[in-house]
């Protein structure tokens, strides 16, 4: 006999297959294809642990990990919005709120709040963990439009000024990067990947 | 100008994006497709975190984090090798540390050997942290499976005695998921899903 319990933790890991048809709009290195939100959270936790040292001061690398685990898990039922459409920007928080409901309810009570204030502190992007956790999650975009020939920099006409201001989170996490980020821009400025 | 040392983890985190394109026999739950090793590496970090309770006295829940991450790395070069497929894991081991000396090799030294030990306790499965990943990585394809309406036991043709034989990492290291996991072998092959 399954316990109530643990029948509601296989009941959420379940769920959290769903995240692997959320589609980005941030295409393969290859360009083969847009990439899914479940590998994008997984490609983020290796960037945590390759890039560990460049973190804030203090930074606790197994929040990092958990923090990037879950932090896309609502888009299970409020979908992936698009970093450069703030039209589609509007209701975001509301949808999100309702989706972790739901998402982080499937849970025993206790684990479910514990689950979802991790969302919230990645959200809220304040703590240490969370700044580098947001850093990556704009440095890994980055990373896969440069390789990709420019991704949805090219395919939405996104400006430097868009771009600077997406990866100011990366300025303040990781100053150590921030120079190797101004010239993957100045190269993609240069290639007619990024408008000026 | 961007240090070598940056250089080079960032061209590890580059590399990693290939992951993505490694197709697994598991279908996604919905059955829609099969999963890639990105994605499947991301969904054990998210059982860990759903199912640490049940892991082996005294685990360390950063250390499986990070096996879980780097697991299937080296997949990249040596490709994913079916479970019940004997004929394929001939090979398998020469293959994959070849794959590990280029892949770890991509970042900075000490960073290199440390990431490479990650994926060598993993295959041990010999600590706490191995012995848990190791379980939730045949518990996550028993989930997908069982989901989907018998998977790649039904595509290929695969028995209870393999299965049972394919779970036992889950029966030492979280016994008190056991008796859930004989539960769906059971159900799998009172409906068809598994040969007898």
């Amino acid at each position: 006999m399954t316990s109530e319990r643990l029948a509601r933790q296989i009941a959420f890991v379940v769920e959290a297959d769903k995240l692997k048809t959320i589609v980005r709009r941030t295409p393969l290195t290859d360009n083969s294809r847009h990439e899914n939100s479940a590998e994008h959270s997984w490609h983020l936790a290796v960037a945590a642990m390759a890039l560990y040292e460049y973190a804030p001061k203090g930074t606790n690398l197994l929040r990092v990990l958990e923090l990037v685990t879950v932090h896309d898990l609502v888009e299970i039922d409020a979908g992936d919005t698009f970093a450069y459409d703030a039209q589609a920007g509007i209701g975001k928080v509301d949808r999100e709120r309702v989706a972790a409901e739901r998402l982080f309810g499937l849970l025993p009570p206790g684990e479910a709040e514990r689950t979802r204030a991790l969302w919230e502190e990645f959200e809220a992007a304040e703590s240490p963990e969370a700044r580098f956790a947001n850093a990556l999650d704009r440095l890994q975009a980055l990373l896969q439009n440069m390789k990709a020939g420019g991704g949805s920099w090219v395919a939405h006409a996104v400006t430097r000024s868009q771009v600077l201001k997406r990866m100011e989170p990366i300025r303040t996490a990781m100053p150590d990067v921030w120079p190797f980020v101004l010239e993957v821009i100045q190269n993609a400025c240069d290639g007619g990947y990024i408008r000026e």
